[in-house]
């Protein structure tokens, strides 16, 4: 991969530049049903973004040190704009909503909370999530609230990024070594559990219409587009029991707490960071 | 600071586009002195980055985590291209360099291996490090080494970034409330020790002769616009003997060797990375 892939996951692309700011300043104030969508999705976003920001020091090369860092901060930006929709629903920052939430308040799915284990089971966790997020994306551009669908423009060419990103190391890796290809397929096995979860449909999404994209209906293409990948690298699409439960409520995650812990502690011992 | 910060961070000015790839591509070759000198560069560099990579998960505001992670980034960037000019040198690959050294042939500064510590720390430590970087590289632009010069005209624009963002920082606890006042105060406290190293003229200095800069010749700019900061601020500058030793040697460093172990363990456990 040359250092170009630097920029391209970090360009912002004219005639797209919303931010942060604007949402909060525009004045567009999500409904509840909408909010509770927005962080779902922002979640999602900001709790991959913790797990790989883990990497940026311990990357097997400096450029993919790089890479990594900057897919987590290209995540860290579409939760903050995820956080700062929802917020507009209940007078809240996104601040407030990354930091002074509980953890059974959170929304995130469980595949983005599992450990970076080594960097196979990253990569492999990488590869479900960026397709399955560019799927998602793709539609949510044409969300019936604007806001949502701006931000979804915004993502999905971070988003195409980090597929190609994630694409690439599958290839590398299940072309590579016979024990390169032995940790990429075990990575895989490890994470498919929590594929299901992504395509789930709950009551929420009934309540949305058409401005929310309706899970279920993202699986097929994911399933044809994901198998064509690991064809290509020569790897099996595992044959693994999706993991109990899958409500993003926490009640089922291990994980999510130790991820809030590190988070939250600056935070929430000083308070608006002013001391 | 609005979101903006996080595209100045980043963005490659056109017309300097100078990449890692370039410089092992372009067929310049370092003397030995040369790459002496940009391993110093570049290690003081890549460790500061890989400090302030923990941040990315525990910075007292989102936005901040996505500032202090570009800055993380922009260093780690900065790094590469002066440890890839080293290695023309020695036929070695900036990840040669970064991860298969031993701790004693890192040259490093003492500033940028120091722990984090709190919030009031990382800033002080900041401020210092990028007022004096820039005071460094705005005079290595002239440097009679091409290459030294090219990289330092592409890092400059980045670290103008880091001394407004450790500025705005130091204003905003300078002159905030009592105890984070008390915490900048005793941030600087804690990092001053470590200025004088900055400074030190080595006997390599002498070899280089217009390829470098004279350390010795930065202190007085840095003391006065450092000094107008704080004045800023109604911060003091620090009344504390320098650390005893200053070569770069790694022999009076404690940090050193923590930093190291994070950050080689991976690439030196699987070289290539290919398994």
């Amino acid at each position: 991969m040359s250092f170009a892939s630097h920029d391209s996951a970090t360009k912002q692309s004219a005639g797209h530049a919303i931010t942060a700011e604007d949402i909060q300043a525009g004045g567009a104030k999500a409904t509840e049903d909408v909010a509770r969508y927005a962080l779902q999705l922002g979640d999602d976003a900001l709790m991959l973004s913790q797990r790989l920001g883990w990497w940026i020091a311990r990357a097997p090369e400096l450029e993919e040190d790089i890479a990594l860092a900057n897919i987590a901060l290209d995540l860290l930006g579409h939760a903050r704009f995820f956080l700062t929709y929802a917020g507009t629903a209940w007078g809240k920052t996104e601040d407030d909503l990354a930091y002074f939430r509980d953890e059974e308040q959170f929304r995130s799915c469980r595949l983005v909370e599992q450990e970076n284990g080594d960097f196979g089971q990253t990569i492999a966790r990488q590869l479900i999530f960026s397709y399955y997020q560019y799927e998602l994306y793709r539609r949510l551009v044409h969300s019936s609230d604007p806001t949502l669908a701006a931000i979804a423009d915004k993502a999905l060419k971070e988003v195409q990024y980090h597929q190609d990103h994630a694409g690439q190391w599958v290839l590398r890796l299940g072309l590579g070594t016979e024990e390169s290809k032995r940790r990429i397929q075990a990575g895989l096995h490890c994470m498919w559990p929590y594929v299901d979860e992504l395509f789930h449909d709950d009551e929420l999404i009934d309540a949305l219409g058409d401005a929310a994209v309706r899970p279920s209906e993202l699986r097929a293409d994911f399933d044809v587009r994901l198998k064509a990948v690991l064809d290509e690298a020569e790897l099996s699409v595992p044959e693994v029991l999706g993991a109990y439960g899958g409500d993003r409520s926490g009640q089922f995650s291990e994980q999510r707490g130790h991820i809030l812990a590190e988070m939250q502690v600056l935070a929430r011992r000083h308070p608006g960071a002013t001391w």
